[in-house]
């Protein structure tokens, strides 16, 4: 955004969704129970949007018949083209990158996530997933080995030691590879966590040894994840209670995902390189319920903005990187003349929406190119409707007045 | 809808509105304050009916691929708009009759409805508004003249007599006017009261020397609006307390037209025949807090439904009657192809909604007509697009599982 406004001489908005950052309705208590959090909605997020633009367009000079792009990258990008769907009045157009509209129950196999960042990790050479995979029942004999938490929690030096179990640290590098298969960016960056290019094949350098004995295993794991999480060398310790969160308020989609955000995921081991898990609408309800004393409404996403079924819209670019495991709940396929599809080959999570840089691969070069392309006709064609409009309202005027006249 | 149904093999639904009727969320505490009404919004009615045709289809063997059409009158019609606005993956087109979808604050001068209640009367002869236009200053002398207040209980047949002043006969009345036109349909009829054929003709042919003196006035009065009120005969006063909310939920829409439905209308006596009154929002507002404890937000519908700016939608019948003092809040030029408005001569309150009547004028059979050709098209499409929709989930799944197996 920050490299094109200018060839189109735009104000860039960046808009807070409420009840993240610094948009807390009701301050301090905002996350206090349910009945203060019942706005904290998608559409009352469009709406907030929508009262934005109209405001900005009232108060700010010159700008009241400009036109307006939604621009959005993963949940924002599901807003983008959300706000595009159920707005088409106050935007011209949206670019949705990397947005899973179809993440959602009776839409998208639970276990395409998770398949995707495997073969993310396959693509590092196969011994890399095969090592992943083995390694969950490796943490498990250990786990349970007389002095195996100990080994464990040394040999990847915890914070705080494991004592129970090994759970935590399993959901932790569960989310990681997931982490790591959405950054997987062609150069260092700090989404999620500061990383080197290419991170996966960072990892997988470590894991090129399928065979290793349990032990092994966990310290090659180690040095693996320590591209993830401690890239810098500044982390003294693995905190696996919070690491994953740093750059993501998870509290606020946790309270998302349990109400209109609900997207099943499950792994099976075999398909891909995950412990097997089931996806349970009804435990994954009870937890939500014992949290946050609200459950899910699993249909209502997709049959509030349209699901598949939006060819009644227009103007939403879907761009999606093959490599980002959120593009298995995109929109892969062009619907229509104006819902176009953009696949980038080698794409990570929302590439395109970073700025340029010179190692960008060939296909998100295109990929902006396109976008651009799109967006400048979009803009043609809005300053024609605004002309067009105003033309039709003053036919309505008139003729409202040669109806009374003549009555 | 009765009629129409058969040709189309069609099922009739009606959906009730929240907060109407039998629909209320809380039961007798539905109405006790705005905690308890907070859901009371269009958009929620709208989800009520999205959820509604979702849980049909899903339950009701054979209709699961069925196309819906929204039908609405007045309010209704706003409905049905919107809803296509909003659903167009869920309805394939609305028929919106008689729908004001813009009597709101900086879309229509607030003087629009008056006016044409005015030309209404004015079709029966320019003595009926004139003797109208009069008989509000003949009440307020009467009022103030010595007994003229038990005059004017008597003469009117008030069920209590006037104590203070003549405010809520006058309020009755200006209400009742309005009602009149709205109702002024070419064979008798029971919307909002039993009336005959053409009830402005009936009411002004008591009202036909506007050089009466202020008591005769009164009685010539009292006779045309017999016709509004007493039709059947059957009335032994008149109640002005009430008498023009039989037939509509005064209390719901009192709610509404206090949060998002404000319309403004105001009357200068001088283009019409009713008292001078201003439209004051700050005091409008003040009244709705003193009685329901919320305020009037009266640029969101505009906003959130886009007003006049909705030619990124599609497949809508705007009707209006030119008789109907709605119709200066609604659309009356065509917008696109696909947003088709249509104009009947002689018809006043959603008319083309109404049964076929041998007494039907020529603009209201032709308008049906025309409302049917354009379903039956709709009807078309919605086939051709729902086989569409289904190559194009299959070629979206299909994608989805090439990629993952190239990647």
């Amino acid at each position: 955004m920050w490299d094109i406004a200018p060839q189109f001489k735009a104000m860039v908005v960046f808009a807070e969704h409420r009840f993240y950052g610094k948009s807390m309705p009701y301050g301090n208590l905002s996350y206090s129970d349910a009945a203060h959090m019942d706005s904290f909605t998608s559409e009352q997020a469009l709406a907030d949007y929508a009262v934005l633009i109209a405001y900005l367009k009232s108060s700010i000079p010159g700008v009241s018949h400009s036109s307006v792009i939604a621009f959005g990258g993963s949940y924002g990008g599901m807003l983008a083209a959300w706000f595009r769907i159920k707005y088409p009045h106050v935007v011209q157009g949206a670019l949705a990158a990397s947005a899973p509209v179809l993440q959602f129950e009776h839409y998208t196999p639970c276990d395409v996530f998770n398949t995707i960042v495997t073969k993310d990790f396959a693509l590092a050479g196969d011994s890399c997933p095969k090592a992943i995979r083995r390694s969950w029942d490796a943490i498990t004999r250990l786990a349970k080995s007389s002095g195996g938490l100990q080994y464990i929690s040394q040999a990847m030096h915890l914070c705080k030691p494991l004592k129970k179990d090994a759970g935590a640290l399993k959901s932790w590098l569960t989310e990681v590879y997931g982490n790591l298969a959405m950054a997987n960016y062609p150069y260092p960056a700090s989404f999620l966590s500061p990383m080197p290019a290419w991170p996966i094949k960072a990892v997988c350098s470590k894991l090129t040894d399928p065979g290793l004995h349990d032990k092994q295993l966990i310290d090659a794991l180690f040095k693996g994840i320590s591209v993830y999480f401690n890239y810098t060398g500044a982390a003294e310790c693995l905190d696996v209670s919070q690491a994953t969160t740093g750059a993501l308020s998870d509290e606020g989609w946790g309270y998302q995902a349990c109400t209109e955000m609900t997207m099943p995921f499950c792994a099976d081991g075999v398909n891909d390189m995950f412990e097997p898990s089931e996806w349970n609408l009804q435990s994954y309800s009870d937890d939500c319920y014992k949290k946050w004393h609200v459950r899910p409404r699993p249909d209502w996403v997709p049959l509030y903005y349209g699901g598949y079924n939006i060819t009644a819209s227009s103007n939403i670019i879907f761009s999606n990187g093959k490599l980002d495991p959120w593009s298995g709940g995109g929109i892969l396929k062009s619907l229509s003349d104006t819902l176009v599809a953009i696949i980038i080959d080698e794409g990570a999570h929302h590439l395109d929406l970073r700025a340029s840089n010179k190692d960008d691969p060939p296909s998100v070069i295109a990929a902006r190119k396109q976008e651009v392309e799109i967006i400048r006709r979009w803009l043609g064609e809005a300053a024609g409707w605004e002309q067009h409009a105003q033309d039709g309202r003053r036919l309505v005027v008139h003729d409202s007045q040669v109806k009374r006249e003549h009555l």
